[in-house]
């Protein structure tokens, strides 16, 4: 199976990401049934792992990402290219990889190998585009659960993610109970409040409101571009803080201010362009609006009527919640609310509130911090 | 001048306030230059006021607005209908009206009966539109202080203002410092951090980016109500709170929800599309991103090299700077530093931290708190 190609099925002007050498495509052949109905078929599943599984089998640390990220997490000799957290993962690092097998997963939904709505549905040999059935974090677990059963692991040490992918973990943890020993959330939540739900709906309907997503039915290379872009710079004030950008830009002018008398005067304003530009075109946009929608609508409670409920399902030995003070996205009061409820449950659950001022990005950016939060608690296992 | 109609210059779709009964025009005869170049010819100025001024002509409360409010603060006889503060002004209220003869300005640049982009050049007969010079707060304090010297108003014992009505009471009081004994700051600040000029520039491009807005030249009847509607549903993002949101929502399903997959789901979707829909056509957008451009602009210290040197300029006998700990878009430790540069400035300024729990908004919803907080401080004037 590590030897399979990488089955590339990315459509509409979602590029290929720079190097997919490392990347493995497991197909999971038969019908893939979805939580909210509808179905898959012959679902892809790509990933890529770093490390040796050990003889036991029992060395697995299972990653999730965020919304967008693919499962390149970090280089390998396969693929030197960089990861997005290439300083967190590999031999001798935090997520140490002479220690783990790291599994990284790409979402069900994404556009980056896994099935998603750009992919071409066998049945049809077209694109799923909006006929994709309604997408939740719990498919996007259950797909993850699919591969690592192809890859004849039946339980992992770890099970991990930050943001979504934080949600996704979760999401693995309660529907497989006795597939994890510990789990690892970081700046996420058991569910979605109305602030970051409201920002979501308006990043998605920022893209729909562009005629180009012509109601998800765009072709090739075509695409709500301007949405995108402006999705992105909605998703970039709520990913950072007030706070970085006032120590970091202040009331700095942009080099390209004043052309006209609305245009770009600040260089927070340069920047959130700049931001902006190199997103669009490197996500496809109706992933964007499926995996959107599941982070509103999950919900921990869903799975036994209340979070601490839920949590009494678990059979894992540990946990480790990990939040920032300045995240305004994943506010730090939701992570320590769900270390409460793993505590209320029984689970032994550790709490670090982390003073990073990049808001909720800060796991991607402030390593100092999320180095040692994350490297010292994996050496104790 | 009490007896002149209300010369009403609207275009556009803005519709005319439900009544303009109270509201007072006043033209300023000749060229009104403004401050970063260009010049306005024969400029209006509206207002309407409160309460009877008295023989000595010492006790104006000069009320600047918000960035979208017209000068209807309250009802009156002229005008019964309810005005955006009607809770707190008016005879026995808070700012009590027995006391203080009121004026409320519409900043120019607005659409309510003040010259602005909307309006016609008297020189083409044409509207302005984009060919409206660049706008500035400073432009808004020098439009009310020519309108109260016309009014024979030399001096203000209290200028006040929330949000850009603060900034536009600050400017005020450093451009004409002997022209006022009090200022009262009320979650505004000395200028715009990163964050809040993000937001609003984002605003800003969501209306631009509506091809309705045709650079500004948009027909009566026509322009960007799209761009208005989800400007808008941002601006809501910013001036609620996520704590007011998830107590008053937390994951309330919308009456309408499930429509379709990427639609309203959520009750705090349905409610920031209420709120949209109901802004959309009630404001010029060209006025819009005028007065948003202006708030960008806006830094005290530019009057002096910094916020304390400018400062020492003034002759105020008193300040109170009043700020919410929920708001994100003017964060409360931009009126404790406000409060902070007065005093060392040498001013008798008085900071109050109200707990108020619904953001930026708090001034006009918290009556609870701000009520006392300012009528307690203008009862010991």
């Amino acid at each position: 199976m590590h030897a399979m190609k990488p089955h590339l099925t990315l459509h509409n002007q979602t590029p290929i990401p720079p190097s997919a050498g490392a990347r493995r495509v497991v197909t999971l052949p038969g019908k893939f049934g979805m939580r909210l109905g509808g179905e898959l078929q012959d679902v892809q599943v790509a990933y890529e792992s770093w490390g040796q599984l050990n003889a036991a089998k029992d060395n697995v640390l299972l990653l999730f990402t965020g919304l967008s990220p693919s499962a390149h997490a970090a280089s390998s000799g396969e693929d030197p290219s960089t990861g997005w957290w290439e300083e967190m993962l590999g031999p001798g690092k935090a997520i140490d990889t002479h220690k783990f097998h790291v599994i990284c997963v790409n979402s069900l939904g994404s556009c980056y190998g896994s099935t998603g709505p750009a992919s071409s549905d066998p049945r049809s040999g077209k694109p799923y585009g909006p006929a994709f059935p309604k997408l939740t974090i719990e498919d996007v677990a259950a797909a993850a659960h699919a591969l690592l059963a192809s890859l004849g692991i039946p339980r992992v040490r770890v099970c991990m993610g930050p943001s979504m992918g934080g949600m996704s973990a979760l999401a693995y943890t309660l529907m497989f109970p006795d597939g994890v020993d510990v789990l690892v959330s970081i700046s996420s939540a058991t569910h979605s409040e109305p602030f970051s739900i409201a920002v979501r709906a308006l990043q998605r309907e920022l893209i729909r409101s562009d005629g180009a997503w012509a109601g998800g039915h765009y072709a090739a290379g075509e695409g709500p571009r301007e949405g995108m872009r402006l999705a992105r710079k909605l998703g970039m004030i709520s990913y950072r803080s007030a706070k970085e950008w006032s120590e970091r830009f202040g009331r700095e002018r942009a080099k390209d201010a004043g052309i006209d008398a609305f245009g770009i005067e600040f260089e927070i304003e340069s920047y959130l362009e700049s931001r902006a530009q190199s997103f669009v075109g490197a996500f496809d946009p109706n992933s964007y609006l499926y995996l959107s929608r599941a982070m509103d609508l999950f919900d921990v409670a869903e799975h036994g009527g209340s979070d601490e409920k839920a949590f009494k399902r678990l059979h894992i030995k540990q946990a480790l919640i990990i939040g920032v003070e300045t995240d305004i996205l994943f506010p730090l009061h939701q992570q320590q609310a769900l270390a409460d409820a793993l505590k209320r449950a029984g689970v032994d659950a550790g709490f670090e509130a982390l003073a990073s001022r990049q808001g909720h990005d800060s796991f991607l950016v402030d390593m100092e911090r999320f180095r040692p939060a994350i490297g010292e608690f994996l050496a104790t296992l």
